[in-house]
């Protein structure tokens, strides 16, 4: 790997070598196995450390016509890595084709393009490393220079595996929104006959004080597709005791239950200094031939493409009237909301918190040189950059770490770009505090001080 | 302020050079008060000039963490200049920096970046400046080579203001298209309780040609979040009758109605040849907080984000079908609209009349450099740029002409990288003449001849 | 025209020259008159054959002020053109103005940029040319080089132009989806009164192996704005009984029958190996005034602008649980859904078939630069640009094939510039073969093997 690789222009080399290449990783929102830290998990070999739980990689496999056999089926790792070797020198363009040449150089010292022809070697040099002590989950964690990191749990996962260091758990809170009885059951709320928003929310609160005594900072919310915000018609707590009855609930009702719980969490993560994720317009349901044979997060969602911005401005206005709007990064999956989004930012604001709201980094499908100029241009178009929280991994691979060289790398160019284009009139110096901002510093003041 | 500032390239410099600089201006659209105009207002200092009045300032100093107290709230002048120039030099990227550099630069002289360690000499230095006659309003403005301007009016202003050369009214037409008893009143309409559309656009039309009397060439309606455009149905008068008697019309008639107003305002302002301003897609109910502290146009605006240009196709077409489509400028707060919309330009058309239905200059939030390209890009690409109208400034502040030499450089280093990229196979004096036409000749064709 | 007109750099050059320049054309889709091609049509000037006929030149003559006397009126040929010239300067930036030249260079041997001093000139010349057998249509078409060309026939079609070497039909399905008693008839599906889904399927199968038969490989339908996705609830056959018996269907029950037809007829495309293009969200009803002057498909189409991408995901879902989802090839007419509609690429697959479903090239408005460049980006960012299906140039005019030609210079640019700004990492071999791949490979590919 060139190591010039993104960096286009002098500015752009400076500030990557003195502002971002050394600086710490925080990771706020991530998918890592905490079981497998915990456990220090020993990998058998490249597929099962690098293929098998990579859907990125199962997903451009599919687009070159690789059969499902060697993607997620019954063929051997050796046959699977073969054949994502053989068509890898044409994955070129794509993010996951950078990331796994950043991930061969950077963890294993593999400076080479992966084909048929250096298949197997590569295979065996890897399987092999992945046998000593140097290649366990741990030591390889321990390479990127992670100051923090916050892996999902959910609202009643054992929080144990979350005590080591600059490790802490962040909510998934996506089940909290469609109550069932044994949630609540789980959750304690009492009689379920009688619960109502007031008690779920009290028992959820319980809870997420186990959370905050866990070190948590964020919670995570899934708005997918179709997502709509009704306002409270103060009549959330039938709603709440007919789906506890086990009436289905008509579109409009569930969505109108919906909206209150969410409003109402926002006060609960608010008071406890959350930042509050909210992942949009995601598209699970497409291929069931492939939910078949792939499972349910078997990279094949899709994006819905019609995001109403509005009413994610109602959900924020309404935890707002409540009292509880809490610090907000938006993550929408579609491009094109890009902008909408990141003028959210001037929308809402709170006295000594910059940012309060804002566009996240490039999501998902996004996560690529494509999103991330576009999160740029429009967080700097329309907002702040300098208060921009930066890049976080969303990942479920110990090895994504690398992503944040690869962000930090684009956003050196394009400032570089801009700087030596005449279109930023500042100096070095100050985009260089911007740089450090954003790769490091500004997520860094989400887990550290209040604001 | 760097002389090349934004101009990228030999070709770029010549065309801005010779083509662009010292054209005048022609700002079409805009919020400038009358009264301080006719007044000659005086300004006490650099915050009541430069910072209480602009709500884009507002909006980044929220964004940026401070406190409301130092924006809209009871600080002193100075403490609120010492806030905003003390995060001014991370505000880099936003087109505020730009703007502001060019305003303190143009107008007062000054080269140099706001901050802490110079925010009291700047404010001292403008202030006194303000203290003399060539910086009160009048004098100001006298310093942009302004040719035309036309602030915007409501339908029952005095229009007396409006009585010096090259200062025209043009109607802001938003509350015609919500008719309350008193606005019919006061328009004369006649018996309220009988009041028909017919009748209720003739009161309208008598007023319209007191404003052609004035000088108004240009009429704008915002059509914001959740604009549908429905079909006459035979019913509007009825409807206008119940929401005359006081009745709340459910949304669907109050959609019918408002569409008949409009579809027939059309050929009020067609008669006329106005040119028509549709400013689409706001979503003007955000934050509470900040309606209550800021008031109701503090800057904290946001995007609807879900267009449906479809609508405004039947809205164009309803007018055609009346036979009354004026020249209209269509201005999406989407940047993701842009090309949907520039794509109109050839959807209607007048015999003898260039761009008779087009896409409007980069607004409001989308006016930076980031905007300014994409609708370069689209218009040449789905139509035809060199009848784009161009800039306006569509501010409240009197220094923004400065705006229209940013828009240019952004131009004519767009052409002038094209040119030299080998995409644009043409010679730089047909481009000269594109410059001269898109920064100051078409949107001056639109109030001197018929066409 | 400059030789290097559109190639930026070294290594575009050279991509171009060495991978693209010389490759036949596969033109999967477009609109050339087959009767035109059997009789051999000669054109009486250059009005006939490049103004009359070109509803993009009509568009941006409309744009230009030109009245309609001169563009589908009736002037005379000759001032036809000259106010086409007249204007011809202006249009730089437009996709229309590159591919005049083109054709003028390619077909004409003319290199210069029509004007009124050089239009008689121009017109006289090429005019005398249309006069040789050289210039009739099928020596005109012989100058591309093309191997392979499919024009749409409707489903009632005489078939017997379609027996040229390299000269199939391709269906375009739009009226299937509408079905009529005329039509039922005509496809001979027995007694009328008792159709149903079955039968009509049946009927429109037997036709689709006539098509098969003389080598149709593609399927092509429109869904314009307002589309919608409606699973099957069983009553379709009631439906199609009530449109055949003359009653006009609701919105809701007509989307119903069409969704249950388009899904359906899936499954007899995929049997034949045909590959789906599913053209989306154009807006045909604009101006009634052009509808008089120009007729129905005068060039003044708009788009929609509100595609709800998550229905064409319920669609291709539908179709692949009837087990018949064909490879598809999904052409959004507005810009803002390339990126949703690329990430498609990953939702669905076929064990050996690459790109089972993909994102098209840029589509009618969008066919130029800007437009090309986005879905070079996008299908790169979120898929696999090597497979990608490549130009096809959807005109209705015999001169168009340049656009290949300018396809392949814009491709051949965009890589040579990720390439020499150090953000591909690969080698000039390798993106030599993606340039033929996506030049003429793939889409040979879809012709030729069965994947």
């Amino acid at each position: 790997m060139n190591d010039s690789f993104l960096l286009n222009g002098k500015t752009a080399k400076l500030l990557y070598e003195d502002h971002a290449k050394a600086l710490p990783i925080v990771d706020y929102h991530n998918h890592i196995s905490a079981a497998d830290v915990q456990t220090n998990k020993k990998f058998e070999n490249l597929t099962e450390l690098w293929l098998a739980p990579d859907p990125y990689k199962h997903r451009l496999m599919r687009i070159s016509g690789i059969p499902e056999q060697y993607i997620t089926g019954d063929a051997s790792p050796r046959e699977k890595f073969r054949k994502f070797a053989s068509v890898f020198p044409y994955l070129v363009g794509n993010p996951v084709y950078d990331w796994s040449l950043m991930e061969l150089a950077t963890v294993f010292g593999l400076d080479e393009i992966p084909s048929s022809e250096n298949a197997d070697r590569i295979y065996d040099t890897v399987t092999e490393m992945l046998g000593s002590e140097e290649y366990r989950c741990q030591a390889i964690l321990s390479r990127f220079g992670i100051q923090y990191q916050s892996p999902v749990a959910g609202i009643l996962d054992d929080l144990s595996p979350y005590s080591r260091k600059g490790f802490a758990p962040s909510l998934r809170g996506d089940n909290l929104l469609s109550p069932t009885k044994e949630l609540i059951a789980d959750l304690a709320c009492g009689d379920n006959g009688s619960t109502t928003l007031d008690g779920y929310l009290a028992a959820i609160a319980k809870r997420l004080d186990q959370f905050s005594a866990a070190g948590c900072k964020f919670a995570d919310h899934a708005l997918d597709d179709g997502f709509a915000f009704l306002p409270d018609d103060g009549a959330n707590d039938a709603r709440l005791a007919r789906l506890l009855a086990g009436e289905a609930l008509p579109l409009q009702d569930s969505t109108a239950l919906k909206s209150a719980i969410l409003a109402r969490l926002g006060a609960e993560y608010a008071k406890r200094n959350y930042t509050l994720l909210l992942h949009l317009d995601a598209k699970r349901k497409t291929s069931s031939r492939l939910a078949r044979l792939a499972g349910p997060a078997g990279g094949y969602a899709a994006v819905g493409g019609s995001l109403r911005v509005s009413h994610v401005v109602d959900l924020l206005s309404a935890m707002e009237d409540l009292g509880g709007l809490p610090k907000t990064v938006l993550f929408p999956l579609d491009m094109k909301d890009h902008a909408a989004i990141s003028v959210l930012e001037g929308s809402f604001s709170e006295d000594h918190v910059a940012a309060k709201v804002e566009l996240g980094p490039a999501w998902w499908w996004c996560d690529h040189r494509h999103g991330m100029v576009n999160t740029f241009e429009c967080i700097s178009s329309f907002g702040v950059l300098s208060e921009f929280i930066g890049m976080t991994t969303d990942s479920r691979s110990i090895l994504s770490f690398v992503r944040h060289d690869y962000f930090r790398r684009v956003l050196c160019s394009w400032l570089g770009e801009k700087y030596d284009g005449g279109i930023f009139q500042t100096d070095v110096r100050t985009l260089g505090e911007i740089v450090e901002k954003i790769s490091f510093k500004n997520a860094l003041r989400r887990i550290g001080e209040n604001k």
